[in-house]
């Protein structure tokens, strides 16, 4: 090909890339990309120096470079090549680009190479808190041009490919299956013996696999990374080449109809035979669905994408879900010892699960933590990185349950709570899931007692001119999760509902929002029609779920030998819409400074999202759950007296050190002496209050 | 467990293993088996010393053994412990046998290790030339008690499995694929924590796999190796564990209804769009049929077998079938370059050829050689061992094609030599396949020119009385090609052919054997329905197909340098009914010694049966393979003149030195002056006679 040092007459010239500042010498007639591949500089490549894939685009710069002692003069590169013509009028370079392998050093240079040309970039996109990952799929796209058969001359197809693999990509080994092989007879000769191969590079140690070939030169790979959740399954669509996040987008698990929550599906499992079988067809369905969503929405924005690109799938979720997607038996986690099938991260195929992608695509799991903390919560962990953490960190993800990870760099803790589902609208009177017509804020006049409220479908609070009109077309349907922790939260500071959580129905006499229900109260949230009331249930359902997520982050605190936590992260769609102030009013999460009180957003997806871009963070979340240490909440024998502390509002067990600091508003005036709230609820009282209606 | 060297304060005590040999001291109360695995002796076991596989059984020898120098006693060993009585009660064991894993030494023994408890035994087989190799499969039962899941302690099913077999078969890295993992859900709980696992230990350097799991204790594992002919399907299944072969068996491919030859099958799959995929489909029914055939033979001999338990299927089979059955395209094997898309030796699963039998039951195929030299030729070279041969051995196999192997252990050399159809009775006018009816043996009087023949089905000569009666059952329906060389060698030492092939007419004067027929000439081998004839144009097909044979032999020879072969190996079926003197005659073979001629029966599927049952064949065949020399016929020169050369009967290119020798019988009287045979005729007829017919 080119010239290498030491074989050449001509003086070695200079060349420096930026930005990495990387620099060596090299004899005249060296291509760029080889200088750049000598050096180490990351410079990418699909087609293997044929200039047809545009990947290894440079910008020489020119002038004196005094930094770098060199002079970069265009007289130090040979001309536009034939295959720089050819690329920039198929597919355009920009003016003063050039294919770096296409372009021969004559002199002293100094060569940019854009972030775009990085295999290893640095990703961003809007609201996916990426930081510190670089894309390094584990699949990647390698071009060859492959030997045509001759007479008498030995080797298969299979065999002359595998060593085009090994003389253009080093890839000596790769394991090339028999459904591979057949694809790879036929895209031979449609592409007249050039093929572009999907090589995989699983684990450290695992040999390259070859997962898939087409015919002449192929640019895009994609990749789904997908969170199973109980009610929700939510993905994202990426192009493994750039790491580009193409689409996005949520369906719900049909498994709904099997059983609301994660236990009601275990039972169905249990008492029928077919049940597993079936919810595992549905929630695989599913995944097809939302798969062939996400390709078509990205087709709609513009970007190529087939459904047969798609060769890695990387799948996040609860024990159970990750049970039944896999077509594990899920009977053994709803009974004690709660015995996983396989707890490390599982790596099969489209063709295995039955999903209607390419059949060799691959699908990874990530590992589960313990049999009630799963593969999501690993995913939160590689994405909010407690493992890196110099501070103390909480990070909660509530749902069905709550799973909770406590602990720093040095050690982590895991734990799930048995919350039960309040926290998401069900066992409440007039609860509902997160949707349209769905009470989601609360504010409790202290005063007066009345109600306003926001509900979702609807920008305006319920004692605006506005609001009957805006919520005409969504109408008040119910209360959702954090609806009820700020109606209850409200109530406590308006002194409604005592320390114990009873509803104090001396107050029906001041208002007729509190009412006789059998024999004990309710307050009436709104009138309409369903009437929605706040019942004494409610807040024993609300006082049973809040009680475990708390007396489980005591535990972790107990283990991990502290009496507070540094930062509280709240990850999941829950703790996304809860308002931080209430949930600690409420004593849902232990005593913090608000300020490092912080949502997260869906940790569990994104976490999916980052083991599906980089081959570097599956070996690192596999070993940080490993190292996990889990704790389990029902052979703790203090799980069961700290539960019943937390019961009270907002807990026996932690001071509220951080709730009156946390905001800084001017007090409100005392309200009436007969029921008015004590000074430190007043205190709380004034903490709650969002700045929002002080505006 | 036990005490081991070093740790006991007992006296160490001498323990002697026969019939290796090996010998060394140990504390008393070591276990026989524990001696034996520190010595290295080859001792089996299944069950991991549970005393539940009987595997270990031993013969304690007791006397003065001067030999050995060592008093062997009865009190040297503890008493049968209660799992050799529980085994003896349930399974039988033999008096004055022991379970290696039950008797402890506590003085000096001899011990003797019988044949079937070894792990690497010597199989022998009537009928099947299995010398030289020891059972060792891919894969071995392993039986293991797993921990069960308790709360709060780590680790799924998977990985206590795993944990498992790596503290009692030191198997740390074995690959468990999802599919097994969900059999090992229910297992483990079926089997109350106690599992037997299928690992199969593939070529150096992969990790070991396990492919099955069975509740409980299991012994049992099952193996089928098949040669995949163009006509017959025949294959033998064998115990994993023993190496034991339980039943053989043959069904006719169903692929003859899409072409009577390979490459008719060829073009029917270049014709149709669904050709390839339908003959596919009906070898694969085939297997699936032959397999169940095979499993219910040996169920009904008696032997525990069932479809589920065959855990490994070896095939071989020309480059056609070997494309057609794993559904690679076999039109680029119809024309030049014939290009294989696979030569390397193939590893599947029968989930993936569609098979039925267990999902993860894997497939291996032999390599193939080159375009026209297939698998079924790396099985007859696996079998027959031409590369550990000191002479220089040519090894044919003739179907629609002949492979030919020539060399030695320094040296092998292969090619396919296009022969056609008519050694297989096809493309000659009364031709048929060898069934019964049709004519396989023939003799002629050169004196009268009357024949004598014998049919499948009938033990009688045709001029012997019984015969009519004897053949009434299968009729005379057609030549085979085992008659077909007969009837034209004794045609040609009758006179009636002539060295150049031609059927002299002039001898219809004397005989009404010979007849015109059109512008040529015919003899009447049979005047029954059909009437048997001998066509001119049958004399010159097979004058083509065995110039064909002898010019690819002398190719090869060529190209090795020899003048002559010291020994022929003649494979198949064609080579098993074939009278060697007779090929002689018609130059179907080169000049040897007719002592050093032998039929070596079907060693393709020898061939498969070894690499079945012993991993070490495989790396073996695949080395020889990778090392014989691929001669393609189509691009030599020579072959063309070797090929006119050859078309003469004998032939031209060697001399008949060995025919005349290799028979001492008395020479017949000469026929007539006018048509008699020449001196040389005369020479090879008296060679040619069958000793049968002078008993």
């Amino acid at each position: 090909m080119t010239e290498t040092r030491g074989t050449a007459s001509a003086p070695d010239a200079l060349i420096v890339f930026t930005p990495s500042g990387r620099r060596g010498r090299f004899p005249a007639g060296t291509a760029v990309l080889d200088a750049a591949r000598a050096l180490g500089v990351d410079v990418d490549s699909v087609c293997g120096t044929r200039g047809i894939c545009g990947r290894c685009q440079v910008v020489p710069e020119f002038g004196e470079f005094a930094k770098h002692g060199v002079t970069s003069s265009p007289d130090h590169l040979t001309g536009l090549a034939v295959k720089e013509t050819t690329y920039r009028s198929r597919k355009g370079l920009a003016e003063g680009r050039r294919l770096a392998c296409a372009a021969y050093m004559t002199g002293d240079l100094v060569i940019d190479v854009p972030a775009e040309s990085q295999v290893h970039r640095q990703v961003v996109r809007k609201g996916l808190d990426l930081r510190r990952f670089v894309v390094d799929p584990v699949v990647r796209l390698r071009y060859v041009e492959v030997e045509q058969p001759e007479l008498a001359v030995a080797g298969g197809d299979l065999e002359r490919f595998r060593t085009a693999l090994a003389r253009d990509w080093q890839i000596a080994d790769a394991v090339v299956a028999l459904p591979v092989a057949r694809d790879l007879q036929k895209a031979l000769r449609d592409g007249r013996w050039s093929v572009t191969a999907a090589v995989r590079e699983g684990a450290d140690g695992e040999r390259p696999e070859v997962v898939a070939v087409w015919p002449g030169f192929k640019e895009r790979l994609l990749g789904i990374a997908i969170d199973i959740g109980s009610t929700t399954i939510a993905g994202h669509l990426a192009d493994l080449g750039t790491g580009e996040v193409l689409a996005s987008a949520g369906v719900m698990n049909p498994q709904i109809r099997f059983g609301e929550d994660l236990m009601s599906r275990v039972s169905y499992a249990m008492l029928h035979d077919d049940g597993a079988a079936a919810m595992t067809r549905a929630v695989r369905d599913a995944l097809d669905g939302l798969a062939g969503s996400l390709v078509a929405a990205a087709g709609a924005a513009g970007a190529e994408a087939e459904t047969d690109d798609v060769l890695e799938l990387v799948l996040v979720g609860n024990p159970v879900m990750h049970h039944l997607v896999l077509g594990l038996d899920p009977v053994p986690l709803g009974s004690a010892p709660f015995a996983l099938a396989v707890d490390g991260a599982v790596t099969t195929t489209a063709a295995d699960l039955g999903l209607a992608l390419r059949p060799t695509a691959r699908v990874y799991l990530l590992p589960c933590i313990a049999g009630h903390v799963g593969a999501d919560t690993a995913g939160a962990i590689l994405s909010d990185r407690p493992h890196e953490s110099d501070a103390v960190r909480l990070l909660v993800d509530v749902g069905t349950n709550a799973e909770l990870v406590l602990g720093n760099k040095h050690r982590l803790l895991a734990a799930s709570s048995p919350t039960g589902p309040a926290f998401e609208g069900a066992q409440v009177s007039a609860g509902q899931r997160a949707a349209p017509g769905a009470v989601e804020r609360v504010r409790i006049d202290p005063v007066t007692l009345e109600p306003r409220f926001k509900v979702i479908g609807s920008s305006h609070w319920s004692d605006e001119p506005a609001f009957p009109a805006s919520a005409r077309t969504t109408g008040i349907t119910g209360i959702c999760g954090s609806g009820i922790i700020e109606a209850i939260a409200e109530l406590y500071l308006a002194g409604v509902i005592s320390a114990d959580g009873v509803i104090d129905g001396s107050l029906a006499a001041r208002t007729p929002r509190v009412i006789a229900n059998g024999r004990t109260f309710s307050y009436v949230l709104s009138e309409g029609t369903p009437r929605l009331l706040v019942t004494q249930e409610d807040v024993r359902a609300i006082q049973l779920a809040k009680a475990a997520l708390h007396a489980g982050a005591q535990l972790l605190m107990d283990h991990f030998g502290v009496a507070a936590v540094d930062e509280i992260h709240l990850a999941g769609a829950f703790g996304s819409h809860i308002d931080t102030r209430h949930a600690m009013v409420l004593g849902l999460i232990p005593d913090c400074d608000l300020a490092h009180v912080a949502s997260v957003g869906n940790a569990a997806g994104t976490g999916a999202l980052i083991a599906l871009l980089s081959r570097a963070s599956r070996a690192e979340i596999e070993d940080v759950v490993r190292r996990v240490e889990k704790i389990e909440t029902a052979v703790e024998p203090s799980f069961q007296a700290y539960f019943v502390d937390a019961l009270a509002i907002p807990h026996k067990t932690s001071p509220l050190t951080n709730l009156a600091k946390a905001v800084s508003l001017p007090a409100r005036p005392a309200p009436g002496d007969a029921a008015g709230p004590t000074r430190t609820r007043r205190r709380a009282a004034a903490a709650a209050t969002p700045s929002e209606t002080q505006a």
